[in-house]
């Protein structure tokens, strides 16, 4: 009987373990919430209305379709038991295992205040992404109409709470549409009312990358109009307004959340040590101590390498790690002669809108302006996972980039909220 | 002062009007529900997974960008009042008019039964469209996953109610979408276990169009394994099943409404004759019975033409009427010497599936097959209105129908049920 692997998350790094092993003599089973894998990196651009959906997903069941030893199933997750090794779903029930990868990555975290969430939602999925979309559209079209010059005001002031990669470019991105886009297509409004603050709770934005970028990023960011408030954190959020620790209040109708991560809760279900963000302290090999057939990798491991310390939560982390938990059980290596996962870093990206990047590498190698924007639009595109999408998106990219018209600019109400249960 | 036009629907007629007015000494101001231009011709390609919204709608500021005698407001009129020249909407109250276009379109109908809309969702808005194609998907996933084989049929058959041109469209596209996309993606199903059934209320389908070409369509619609139930109305619509006036009961848990039109409810407030679907009765200007300074178009209204009878419901008509008003108001014509509307018939079509149409010209011109496709997707391609999108649409169907693979089969499920109301 050939053994069963179940890989929970078809991201990044669950997606790799599976392709690795494609062809092979495993019973490969791929759990994942939704029917696909995202290519997270540009997700902020479905959220702010420059690519569609199906530009940056692919359908899991259409990747892995023609190779008869993987199997997808739909549901979620809801608990692990090591010692039976079997995989709870909410849906399906009980799965057994012989081995386990989990790669579910990690949802926005509000550091315990869950009610924050309807006011600010953060961006992780493209439900995620259409919901910040529909509120950005929304807001424009509100400011339009309000009679009040300070409702307006609140309508067109946009929030970004953290100032990693993903916030600076959703902030950048909002001020670049809000300059060239909204300002074009509602003439009513005075463009210096639209706002973009980027609040970042240490003392400098991109804090992971190397402090010269940072101070780039941050010229670039204000070059577009980006207020920053650095050192400050949120203390409350409300669907009109934020407060900062410094006690300034700042009416705002529209708050995206890009500060906290959280791994599944879930995750606590295995019994073993996790750490703050919830995520499970691995072994050298990726493993679960005392669970050799156990993996853990992505967003939701806690890797602690001797020489850098914790490895960030980056897409390349997930995949080399996904490579390497797969060459492990294509070889059936024992416990004992694993070698350890060794991170290969090519350096860290993060764009501020058009023409405009910071690029660190290894060796202390920096580039900034133009060139690390190439290099990140070269990036991107190579890594998106079918060619199909990397034409889509390309061309997409070259109309907006003349036109200064993103076509997904579209308002979709949802008119069902009566829907059949998706449990009957 | 100039001369105020309020037009109400951003459809293919109540966008002509607007057009066709740009650069005029009217002041106009185009209202809708929604922010965008629909193609609605391609909608059932949105709900069955091949295009994105972003191929088939165009913000309508983006289009009305640069012509600075013509306003945007994204609202719902809820009623008219034609003594004081005024129309009401939602959230910005009253506005007052010179002229008034009404375009507003129509909805689906479900003959009284309201209760049926849950259960049978029509197809007339992009939410309309993406709430079939996630019941679609979510669909083959339940079935992917059903213990009992009963179940497993219930989620594999799919149910079209209606026989017009959007029914067959529909039921073509899902049964194409059955045999060749889902089949691969889901090996565990019987490919045979997959049922497209489609009912019609009167003896034939696409009854406007000539009975032999109802005869060609009905062929090419078995050809694609759809099953036709003719001359069946339906009596009940539950979620988990059909009845038919026959007895027959369907199980079935996904069923699209394509049957009845009505126009919007608050057409009653203008307090003139109604047909009995809800359409103002026009005069042969297209004006309102003793209001000479309104106008009704497209779906919305109820056009008897002396050699025709009533005009249909196309895009083309909304069009002409369209351009027809547009040029009564800027040639200031009083009500005695207006001439009537006459509608020029192009022609009509409806495809049933990859190089399978039917198309139907004055004259007793009738066309089927390859040749009859490529005419529909040249027409529908060349009306897509602006170039962008029909560079993407091209580019969607020429992957689609190499690949079968379509790109925007994407389950979105909504995360944000608690979402701020839009009218705070």
């Amino acid at each position: 009987m050939p053994k069963r692997v179940v890989v929970v998350g078809g991201g990044f790094g669950g997606l790799q373990v599976v392709r690795s092993l494609r062809n092979t003599p495993f019973a490969l089973t791929l759990i994942d919430r939704t029917n696909h894998h995202l290519f997270q990196p540009l997700l902020y651009q479905v959220a702010t209305a420059a690519l569609s959906p199906a530009d940056i997903a692919v359908p899991l069941r259409g990747i892995v379709r023609g190779y008869s030893n993987i199997g997808v199933l739909l549901d979620e997750v809801i608990g692990v038991q090591l010692e039976q090794r079997r995989v709870h779903c909410l849906r399906s029930g009980a799965l057994e295992y012989d081995f386990l990868v989990l790669a579910p990555g990690a949802r926005h975290w509000y550091f315990g205040n869950d009610d924050w969430e309807r006011c600010a939602p953060g961006l992780k999925s493209l439900a995620d992404a259409l919901e910040i979309r529909r509120r950005l559209l929304h807001a424009y079209e509100q400011a339009a109409i309000a009679s009040e010059p300070e409702t307006t005001r609140a309508w067109t002031t946009f929030v970004v709470v953290g100032g990693g990669p993903t916030g600076v470019e959703v902030a950048g991105a909002l001020a670049e549409i809000g300059r060239h886009t909204m300002a074009k297509d509602y003439p009513m409004l005075d463009p210096r009312s639209i706002r973009i603050i980027l609040i970042e709770a240490s003392s400098r934005i991109l804090p992971t990358f190397p402090p010269p970028l940072s101070a780039k990023a941050t010229v670039a960011l204000e070059e577009l109009g980006v207020e920053l408030r650095l050192g400050q954190r949120v203390i409350d959020v409300e669907c009109d307004a934020i407060t900062l620790e410094s006690g300034e209040q700042i009416p705002t109708r529209t708050t995206i959340w890009a500060a906290g991560n959280r791994a599944p809760a879930w995750l606590r279900t295995l019994g073993v040590p996790l750490d703050h963000m919830g995520r499970v302290i691995v072994e050298r090999d990726c493993s679960v101590p005392g669970y050799p057939e156990v993996f853990v990798i992505g967003d939701a491991a806690c890797y602690r390498d001797e020489r850098r310390g914790e490895l960030p939560a980056l897409a390349p982390v997930a995949l080399q790690q996904g490579r390497f938990v797969a060459r492990l059980l294509r070889r059936d290596i024992p416990l004992q002669k694993r070698p350890p996962f060794r991170y290969r870093n090519k350096g860290m990206l993060a764009t501020i809108g058009r023409a405009r990047a910071v690029a660190a590498f290894p060796g202390g190698i920096k580039l900034h302006g133009v060139l690390a924007w190439l290099l990140w639009a070269g990036v991107h595109i190579a890594f998106l996972i079918r060619f199909r999408n990397r034409a889509a998106v390309m061309t997409e990219w070259l109309w907006y980039y003349l036109t200064f018209q993103p076509r997904a600019r579209l308002l979709i109400e949802t008119a069902y909220t009566d829907t059949p249960s998706p449990n009957p």
